[in-house]
């Protein structure tokens, strides 16, 4: 592939060069040079030499800097299930796998009818069609306001403009532990550093809010907080999430709240939007219609805009519309589709949804808290429950990825070890699977529990030998 | 909003700091301390010290980085059209909107067959479905290899990930001038600096093959080709494209070849694509359902990965994979319909696409070319049409944007002036409209011009008043 330049071109380089750092600056005569002269004079040497001779095509540091974490460790695992016993996956954050659980049959005749309609072929301003709503209009417990609602390809497009338009290189933002891993992915590929705040899972994984609070420093510039949570399932309570707010309030910080999973909450609490607390603390409102409508595929998210006492201003406002406008978001028959989505789709089946997520986990729950060596923490809503393995009981396995890895191998269960959102010794179950499918994977983790726990005093008699 | 700490808060922020630095090394026992130990280690006064104050959410330098070059011209320009004569908009580059131009019934079929299937409303893997086609598998003149294809949201995702992958801050790729603006915008907000090269108008906007060479440098890391070309609706022959391939060796400079408008070319001349005639350069083309298919708004593209002598080699792919997966692509519904969209769509719904653009080119040629002071340039393809602006018989105008501003004031047409394509002293007209629309629109053109006119010599007798 070495090739070499076997004459000398004459060109005019200078015009190219110059052009090429000028503005938008709209100004016609600068640019005429470059298009219509073309001046005869030879390129230096330095300038030949300075060029390639050979094929050196390099992936980009952003490109490397892309990690994702679950991949990351679960391509390191050895999942080879147990050939007599059906693979079970308690591991895949998609609703719609096991056909269980399929979306509103209004939900898809909206879609049809934007696609009969023929008005939704087009583009859609980069920022949404949503736009045409009535100001203040309230949608399913979500407040769309004129210029104050931006769609997005995902709630995944939603959190990336809200970390760039917040973010500089060598800020940091405040992120949840255990927590989606998606937030450390966008931000580190940014250049923006991610700390970590502790949840208590003795305390329904609340925020450890003086964690929280001892991470905050001048360069950081978002908190985000996820509720309903994923891996967690919990939900937090209006207080709690106002000392949250407090400590945003008094540290200046703004907060992306990531409410994927708003609404979808047990009947026995409430889920209470993080802007509906905030009198004073500005919040970038990030949800989509991936989880609650159960069609994660269509890529459908919004960010809502709640500004306090003008602190975003057009500033951030403008910010967002320009980054809307590097890729336009989501496909114009969702667009088309979503109003009537968000007004028609009936209560029933909301809460049919929810009843089937919380009977689940009471399933799991139930069981796996009887397992010695197991502490399952029964969540309040989403669609995930966390387990704690008592490591120090199971000595054969070194960690929560060791623990799972194994229990692929001989029960042809697997679920997502915590390691992969930053918290061993735990390990996380979708409770969206069939139900006979979840007392079935329970019933083979009791039966791994049993085989390989050992209890404490058991451990030193054998150290002792 | 200023605000003060009022008490000193116990924290481990030591962990917090140093666990934030940790990549995703699965190493449990690293974690265990951030979620489990709370030493009480007072803040130290300067970290107090170092936390804000007072509310200051600033926009990132990325947002102020994005530029629009469109917008940012359009938005300068007073478009205030003449109250007696209707507006036509010959600047919209979205064929759908004046609905003489849907898309195929069997495209809207493949959609809806999709969302009955019920097969697509999960997640698809971030590279896209189409994965599940052979190998080299051939569908309407693009050939789809097994990885060797990614499904993007829209062909502007496609570009992105393209400069994502191959460009580095400090990095410059090289644009076609005049050329579309997204390279320029999507390339700056992630500082990679961009070198126009020139196209000439009157060798139907053939690249200038000397100027594209002197630009290239050892920072050069990418050359843009984009053919089918906005806004010259000028098609490549194979010959030139061969030539431009050369180049490429020579230099060693990897291609992202634009090809949206692929197969767009009226029946006198033919469609190339780049990579056909490649046998040592790597090529990324980039392509989508937006153009040919009439539905700009689905944002269904995809990259076509072409590696030639393993330059690309796996770093490239899995750069692209690694980038894919921070902002899932397509709908899967749109993903779902795509081999049928892709198979089953006629040929003669294409014939007549092209037949309406190639006409209403025609008549807006014959007309402008009869006009004196213009110099409109015959395309062979897409769907637009550049015309020259004699600015020296036109002394009352400035530039491009006065002309065309003008145009709207007096005339109620308005084209995009040039200079938002960085190439000044010309207009694009777009084709898609109705017929009619356009012969109305190119007399008032006629007659705009006619109005402001003057010939040199006249010119030059006003000087000696």
């Amino acid at each position: 592939m070495n090739k070499k330049t076997h004459k000398v071109h004459k060109t005019n380089g200078v015009n190219g060069n110059s052009f090429s750092v000028n503005g938008f600056d709209g100004n016609g005569f600068k640019g005429i040079s470059v298009h219509h002269v073309s001046a005869r004079v030879p390129v230096s040497a330095a300038k030949l030499k300075a060029r390639r001779q050979r094929w050196n095509v390099r992936a980009s540091e952003m490109s490397k800097n892309t990690l994702n974490p679950i991949r990351a460790i679960v391509d390191g695992m050895k999942l080879t299930p147990n050939p007599e016993k059906p693979m079970i996956a308690l591991s895949i954050g998609d609703p719609t796998v096991f056909g269980n659980l399929p979306t509103d049959d209004s939900v898809l005749q909206a879609m049809k009818d934007a696609i009969d309609s023929h008005k939704f072929n087009g583009y859609a301003p980069s920022v949404g069609t949503l736009q045409i709503y009535h100001n203040n209009e309230k949608i399913n417990s979500v407040v769309f306001c004129l210029q104050d609602v931006i769609l997005t390809s995902g709630c995944s497009q939603a959190i990336e403009l809200a970390i760039s338009a917040l973010c500089n290189p060598g800020d940091n933002i405040l992120v949840p532990c255990p927590g989606f891993s998606l937030y450390k992915t966008l931000a580190v590929s940014v250049g923006v550093q991610v700390k970590f705040y502790n949840l208590l899972p003795e305390k329904s994984w609340e925020v450890d809010l003086q964690h929280l609070e001892s991470l905050i420093d001048d360069r950081t510039t978002c908190l985000i907080v996820n509720n309903p949570s994923n891996p967690c399932g919990s939900v937090f309570t209006k207080e709690h999430l106002r000392n949250i707010l407090a400590v945003a309030s008094r540290h200046c910080i703004p907060i992306l709240a990531d409410e994927i999973y708003g609404d979808m909450v047990f009947p026995s609490c409430e889920f209470h939007s993080l802007a509906n607390l905030s009198s004073d603390v500005p919040i970038l409102s990030c949800g989509g219609l991936a989880k609650r409508w159960l069609v994660p595929g269509w890529r459908m998210g919004w960010i809502l805009i709640h500004d306090r006492n003008n602190i975003f201003g057009s500033e951030i406002r403008e910010a967002l519309v320009k980054l809307s406008q590097r890729i336009l978001g989501a496909c114009t028959v969702v667009q088309g589709a979503l109003e009537s989505i968000l007004n028609n789709t009936q209560a029933e089946f909301y809460q049919s949804t929810i009843g089937f997520l919380k009977s689940n986990s009471e399933i799991c729950f139930a069981e796996l808290s009887t397992v010695p060596g197991l502490n399952p923490v029964m969540p309040s809503g989403a669609m995930y429950l966390m387990v704690g393995i008592e490591m120090e009981h199971f000595p054969e396995f070194q960690n929560d990825v060791d623990f799972t890895e194994r229990l692929v191998t001989e029960q042809s269960v697997f679920c997502l070890p915590a390691t992969a959102f930053e918290y061993p010794n735990f390990f996380r179950i979708v409770v969206t699977v069939p139900e006979e499918m979840m007392v079935e994977a329970c019933g083979r983790i009791r039966e791994f529990c049993a085989r390989h726990y050992r209890p404490l005093s058991q451990e030193s008699n054998d150290l002792d030998q």
